[in-house]
């Protein structure tokens, strides 16, 4: 048997469809797409790549198909499908993600276009699996399609780990085995055995914490803003389309930049830690309704506006509005004396995570430590945010 | 300087005055009482003790006072208080809390009489350092008192992070670095930096989640039940003044138990985990406001009413009634914008976790499982629960 | 599927003649015997019991036979032998067993008498397991016996990662997932698989260190020494038969050296840990040879003239002079171009590990700290041993 | 006080210089350099950086300035020079080490040119300190700098604990708490305390068994020739300026890989793990004496004449054949009695590691997959290998 040794669960063991889709240049290339994106500029251990991440998911789901005593067709699927999970992110991760959307129309979990006439599609049917299967499976579709990709997916078992692990932060340590001896097919879909509402609840606590000290820190946030209005640059001016524009590796992003001239300065600040700063960073209370989860080409307009109304150029203005926090693990299923329920109707803990959660939204507007006096002038203005609480 | 190698903290070092109050008996019979009492029963591997656990505060504590860079004499008495906090514990530290306390009428906090004319109180004394300011400080009196026991003392930064390794749940894991870091003294009191909201609250769900997965488990509930009735029989009948009780360590009780008939059934049960089991329990909203924590004296005379109405002996029937869960780290002070603040009054999950603490509030009654049935029908109707609620 | 968590190998699966066999009182009693006895009074987190340590084995042993693909019945009988390997301990565990194998005559391995005509020997018989044959199989005898009892058993796969866990030395940490997957049985026996020297003398290496700086610390062997004399007093005084004897738990013995007047300022000591000091302590090379692993009889003889010499009572004076040591993983099969050789023939490090097990050997002879330097001339004197080298 | 978050140390404590240092573009620069280069294409974990592992290196040369009580002047540099002691590894590290010292002339602890008229220079100077003491203490010299490079520095005692975490190998657990605690100045040299053999040995051990299982892997070695070769191309053909070239990132080397096309395939290679694989692997004892350790000329020549032989291109041919292994650390002071030695004269292990670091030595010849016979064969005649002897 192939094992490969992994810092998180120690030995994975390798079937050999494993073996041969880890061998394509598609997988490899997750080597080079740091997991947690620039992350790393707030902690710096967190480097670990979606590469290893990868193997971890193929891990958990091994153990799920197991445990659930799936059929040998099933299970196949289900741990290829966990395997390539991830090849449809683009550089930088979701950092990327609403950039390459726009322009390539597609999300990092359709992953079709990938698996058609490529080296992985063919190590897929030369093992007997169907691309179109593993595609829909890896975007949740698809029998128990939802263990890779839904309220309970292995996914998500994985990062949280790995994420605390690598970060150094404790919150993440979810009992990932715990959830997978309570998984249970119902009907065909995945529920949690009567009883453990407070394992459930412990995924939930687990990405709460995580979402507040690690993956909305504002220093990851202004560097992922900073990344897609470059990208955004580089895919207007044609520097490269948008299919092979998502299949870059982090470093190579970054190379791409620096060759841009309109770019080149977002590059070297990524690069030296030299980041735009909070000219605002206003709580959810201070701003107006309408102004919450702006839409892209609205927020684009704001920027030129704020842009304006503070001399500078428009990209020295950055705004950041995030959509309101939505928990889809408050969704999971959960069975209670033998029927089907949601966690959110069972758990007394839900709703004061939703509200710990809106706690945490903050909307930002970024600019170059020069301007920043000046930027929050005009935003605060633009915006009708109050700036007394701006903090 | 003097050195010893700790699981959880690696190297602790050890003052002067830390070395000669562990070499007092008093300090190293903590070594015999685990610091999680019955709790071995469920995690076998939770065998640490109230000594280990005592060297852990101190050392939380040490590093508290040098963060803050409190003067000479009241960080001595912090560290000194830190050490000796658990000295008051009897046998099965909170499981036989409540039966010396009837007796006594001292809680384990309350320590001046072990302070006086001892061993432990000539070595404080030999130290510069005053018995009844040590004595007020564990009990959370006197300047900074609330280091050692209060909403943000460092007994429970250790417990929980020590609780956590030994048993092997993850929950427990809170950063107590960061906590420490965000310590202030305001006005005389300790409180939590600006920003700090979320570092609270962690702690606050790592006791939530330890309560629901170890503290409150059925298991160990149902072992202190036990422990305690056995403990009053003993202590009624004399076997022990409540002072030299509250001395013996674990082993020495369940031998007391073994050598009195009356309690001797309940030390082999206990020894061979050949436990009570649950005739009823009970939800909350199941259970009629009036039998919510049971006063002693009424739960013991329910009790024979059961016992009556069951045709069995009075005690083969246990009933465990907690008071509603309280939560102090909720009280916890934080700084917001210079003010002082409750936890409470910032934080969107207290509420939540107050909900999710009252969710994993069971009425029990326990009985030997060859009266199971007859208990159950009795205590059904004498406590006035539903009986189709009682998981 | 019933699980346990343990705090080194997460949950372990527990099959249902396992659950039969830990609802034993003989399996109960294990809670209460100390993995590493007196270890604990230097390493104060060293509490971890036989209990704990015998479900590790367990697992370990599943593990294995799952990677070996033993037959069922072959599989059953290793997984119960390694869960039983331990019942045979007296309290205190190795510290009590050369006293018990005196009286009793029979070593902790050999436990027939315990499985003849007992509650733990009729569940084994209930499940078609013939406790001769577990007997024989926790003794290293019959079909891959050596699995449990052997060069390469999972019993110390077991302890060294436990005992490092658990006292927070990190030289134990030997990579058992590595050993189990290197496992082949060849004519019925084990060996390692071709090219994996790297990861037995690893082993050899972690049991090594742990040697030095854990087992055989002096603070140990002190506390060792005196409950090896206090037991031998307690059986040539009859307080106990040795079969009754062997089955103490820990503190069940300290509570009989309390009651038996000879022997009572041994518990106080031991409770207290106001322990015997070291008199002498000598290297190898400063020994005469034919002081070195001293026969009981002689050593008592010796302690006799040194005390006479001393002018102090025969109890003050303990003699502790081991065996030189030795080394049973040098001699685990390893395959070598398909023929099976011994580690000690394809290693380098064999010798210089054996050099290095030699340079930590010490003869110490210990006394109350009053009588040190009356019982130091007297030793150095009767021993023969240059006293400039009591380092 | 600025922490920061690193998963092995927890937090680690800046003072205003280290922030200073981290904030210029050569410190930032070290996020984008590997630990330990190719070996993550072993173990897919190990993808820490040089960053991370700076200041790791800086939290234990501030804990030891403080435990051996250096006046701040010298504590200051110590600090600085340990923090910037990795800036002058160019891309990969130690695997392209040897090429830029052919072309440089400079070994990567030689930084006096980093530190002459640059930003850090200028930061160093900003507060106070030399750059050339800075430059000499990073290279082992002046007052102290062997806490930096020497036998016993702070440099190993993180990365083999770092290395550990990150690949998940146990092996290099060290107790650098333990080494810190025992490190003394005599006579202005770090020395051990007296009986701290066995804590000196634990690192040589962790050290060896690295080597075997980490850091000689076969895989890395492989990905390491190719890069060297690759990297001598560059630099021959002009691509770079030597001083230029060590500044690069991993990225930025194999993009540079990339755009030249006659190491295109190389970064392809590396990049896919598509790597050369082995002709030869032979053991010490099977390969001639005037073999061991080639010149890197003498290397070249002889992979051209293997080339000639076997018919394939001289780039289809890797000749790796290292020195043998030194250990430095067998030379650290340790006190014994009051002098100083060496530990080797004091530790019976040292010579057993040598012999087991001497069985880890291989030869080995790489080439393409579809050359391997040819190779093989043309190669174990002109390099005089007994080939029955290739693993």
């Amino acid at each position: 048997m192939t094992t490969v040794k992994d810092s998180v669960h120690d030995y994975i063991e390798l079937c050999p469809t494993a073996e041969a889709l880890l061998d394509t240049a598609a997988m490899q290339r997750l080597r080079y797409v740091r997991q947690l994106s620039t992350v790393q500029l707030v902690y710096p251990s967190a480097n670990h790549t979606r590469f290893e991440h990868s193997l971890g998911v193929y891990h958990l789901a091994s153990r799920a198909v197991d445990q659930l005593g799936l059929e040998a067709d099933l299970a196949d699927r289900l741990r290829a499908a966990a395997l390539v999970h991830d090849v449809g992110h683009g550089p930088f991760g979701h950092q990327t993600e609403a950039a390459i959307e726009r322009h390539l129309g597609r999300h990092h979990d359709e992953i079709e276009w990938l698996l058609a006439d490529t080296e992985l599609g063919d190590v897929l049917e030369d093992r007997g699996l169907d691309p179109r299967e593993i595609a829909a499976t890896v975007d949740g579709r698809g029998p128990l399609g939802e263990l890779v990709s839904g309220t309970l997916d292995v996914d998500r078992m994985d990062y949280l780990v790995r994420d605390a692990h690598h970060t150094g932060v404790p919150y993440g340590t979810i009992d990932h085995s715990r959830l997978l001896y309570a998984l249970r097919v119902v009907d065909g879909e995945l529920a949690l055995e009567d009883g453990t509402v407070a394992t459930a609840e412990s995924a939930l606590i687990a990405r709460t914490l995580m979402n507040a000290t690690v993956y909305r820190h504002h220093v990851s946030r202004i560097a992922g803003a900073m990344l897609d209005r470059a990208s955004e640059r580089l895919l207007v001016d044609d520097v490269f389309d948008p299919e092979a524009f998502a299949r870059l590796t982090d470093a190579e992003l970054l190379a791409a930049f620096e060759d841009h001239d309109p770019t080149a300065d977002f590059a070297t600040r990524i690069r030296e830690r030299d980041l735009y700063k909070r000219a605002l960073w206003a709580r959810r209370e201070a701003v107006p309704e309408d102004v919450v989860g702006l839409e892209y080409d609205r927020t684009r307009t704001v920027e030129r506006e704020i842009a304006d109304a503070a001399g500078v150029d428009s990209s020295a203005v950055i705004v950041d509005s995030p959509s309101e926090p939505t928990s889809p693990e408050s969704r999971a299923k959960i069975l209670v004396d033998g029927d089907v329920r949601r966690l959110e109707e069972r758990s007394a803990l839900v709703a004061g995570l939703d509200a710990c959660a809106r706690e945490v939204w903050r909307l930002g507007v970024y600019a170059p430590e020069e301007h920043l006096d000046d930027v929050r002038a005009a935003a605060s203005t633009i915006l009708a945010v109050e700036t007394d609480a701006t903090r």
